[in-house]
């Protein structure tokens, strides 16, 4: 940076804050001859277009006066109260006036960032964990610290370790279908994970966005929503995943004390979110999102195209090649023999013509280079397995 | 704030950073009895809901995994071209690759807080000065310091004398139809202004919302574009106030060594604007934003409603009253005779089925308690008429 360079300009926080680690491709390499294992992009042959389209004119048929005017920071009555019906019936009892609308799940993760984070803040995380969280918080200052993860989740006696020592502000968690691991957190967890919690002056954000696409073993009622936990969890969700991430409709469960705040730092992020998109998807919540079969036949084909990664990996992969076995959502992470380092092997995997996420991204401390992220949302069972062909090929090349 | 309310997570920052004073009702306060001169609402009456329909139906019929899938940080390129146009139409010259599309300006501005601002950096401002661009600002730990500001804007002399004194980072300034005050800085004092900013290291942060609501005399360039200022200056454009604050669709124009800056926080505040809204915006600006003249009608009904505001105002109010005569824009500023506050004329106001915005919210330093801020836009003549009939009773009420 010369003193004459624009750069002179940057805020210290935006230069020493830690960019997201996506590896030297990110998840945007794509093209005719790549398969893209890296972003975690939900099948666009699952969006329903004509739905949505409805949903729109809808609105603009017979709201255009709401749907194009200011709106109120917190949202759309009509979208919150669907919002607080699917919570409710995932069994986290909600009212409307619960909810803050947000642009989606990430800005969400901003405004606590902004909403509850001062320079110095210790923030706990799993680890490995979701690297824009990592950034959004970094942004604010907050010092992240892991808490030791098995395949349970976080371990409760780490955890208290780690309340104890750090005296952490908050502990970010996504307890269902994991982002990068796609592992799940079962109930006895869960309700240790609470107990400890609850002993401690921590406050709990939970994000959410995968747990509608389960598609092995049975659903559990969020973490967040356990009563020990009442007033001190925060819970994020959004519907990227199961209708659509172009629209960026989120929402934030504050305990009430808290709601004043959340809607004063979102008014001044960006005063709303966009309203013809909150009232649309009110709308299509309304008329298409009340079925709870709804989504099985993405759950159908998510189910098949993990079961065809896993085996396919299973069978080609080398030796000492370890992974999870999600029961949904969109990810699977794999454990390569150490000797591998997942950051070298992507350029061989390029040129074989497939993609993925380097695990050393996602961690706050201490990356595993041998892991990798796996998306096996984005494509039919056929192409998935030639695409870890070509990455069991490069796994050879790398090796030899 | 007990040792148990939720509030003891709160963030330094958001407790200290000062709230946008609204009055006591803010802008949100209407009803069949109340006339509201509080909110920058634009009149309904010029939404153009069947334009906005086609435009979402076009992307939606034609574009539909673009649209509800993830997009990429700085924007879609459609409307970054139409951006582009249209700058370049108001005579800053400028390519697509220069812009960051936002969630509307107070999204550019909160960006602007994360890229740029580190606590205890100095903001200079207008005296007054839009007050949620000071929240956003203080939020992000901005020191505001005002500039001496007449009716021309802020004096060159001054911005001198506080640019050696306080060694500011940036300079946040409404120089097209100002709001709270509706006064537009001429031509030579942009040049006075561009020449004291040239020989100092201080960006230029010009937010521009309404230039095109031009009703009187003819259109300046932006201050912004002044050749002297090229690396220097930021410039914020929204179509709030020109389609529909409901959209939530703006842009940066930042200079080259910013962009990746600003690109980042953007994606670490939200990933992107919705892709559907930035889609259906550039498809409505591609079809229905060429004419010149698509404006005229609603600069016709603005002219009428602020000649209309300043002849009653002029024969109704006190003597001792001074006003400004915008040019454009939304909004007339009303200075009171001294010993009138505005914050408790307030309350007779609203008895009397009229609202304002109070003066006192709009200063960094040293609130004029006399002044207050009316807003002509949002009402026909007629009810603007009786609207600042009640208004002068009122203020009979407050003096007697």
């Amino acid at each position: 940076v010369t003193d004459q360079s624009p750069e002179r300009f940057v805020s210290r926080r935006m230069r020493t804050s830690r960019p997201a680690r996506l590896g030297k491709y990110g998840p945007w390499l794509r093209g005719p001859n790549i398969i893209s294992f890296a972003g975690g992009l939900p099948d666009p042959a699952f969006f329903d277009a004509v739905g949505l389209r409805e949903a729109y004119d809808h609105v603009l048929d017979t709201m255009p006066e709401r749907a194009l005017q200011y709106a109120r920071g917190e949202g759309e009555p009509e979208l919150r109260e669907q919002a607080a019906r699917v919570l409710t019936e995932a069994r986290f009892p909600t009212a409307p006036q619960e909810l803050v609308i947000t642009s989606g799940s990430q800005q969400g993760i901003s405004l606590i960032g902004t909403a509850l984070i001062d320079p110095g803040d210790v923030v706990l995380v799993e680890s490995p964990t979701y690297m824009a969280a990592v950034r959004a918080f970094g942004l604010a200052g907050a010092r992240l610290v892991p808490v030791e993860t098995d395949l349970d989740g976080i371990r409760p006696d780490d955890l208290e370790t780690k309340i104890i020592r750090h005296r952490p502000k908050l502990i970010y968690l996504i307890p269902t279908f994991q982002n990068p691991t796609g592992i799940t957190v079962p109930a006895a967890r869960r309700s240790q994970i609470a107990a400890v919690l609850e002993r401690h002056d921590v406050l709990l954000v939970e994000d959410d966005p995968y747990s509608e696409l389960r598609f092995h073993g049975e659903p559990l009622p969020p973490l967040a929503a356990d009563p020990r936990l009442q007033d001190k969890s925060i819970m994020l969700s959004t519907l990227s995943k199961v209708v659509a991430p172009g629209l960026r409709i989120g929402w934030l469960r504050v305990p009430a004390g808290l709601r004043p705040t959340f809607v004063a730092a979102k008014q001044t992020t960006d005063f709303h979110t966009s309203a013809i998109d909150q009232l649309a998807a009110a709308a299509y919540m309304d008329r298409r999102m009340r079925d709870p079969r709804r989504l099985d036949p993405v759950r159908d084909a998510y189910r098949n195209r993990s079961d065809a990664m896993i085996d396919t990996l299973e069978k080609l992969m080398p030796a000492g090649t370890r992974m999870t076995h999600p029961e949904g959502g969109m990810f699977v992470w794999v454990g390569l023999p150490d000797q591998l380092d997942s950051d070298l092997l992507l350029d061989h995997a390029v040129e074989c013509g497939v993609t993925f996420l380097p695990g050393s991204g996602f961690y706050a401390e201490d990356p595993v280079r041998s892991n990798l992220r796996l998306s096996f949302c984005t494509y039919p069972v056929g192409t998935i397995e030639e695409g870890v062909r070509r990455l069991a090929a490069a796994v050879e090349r790398a090796a030899g």
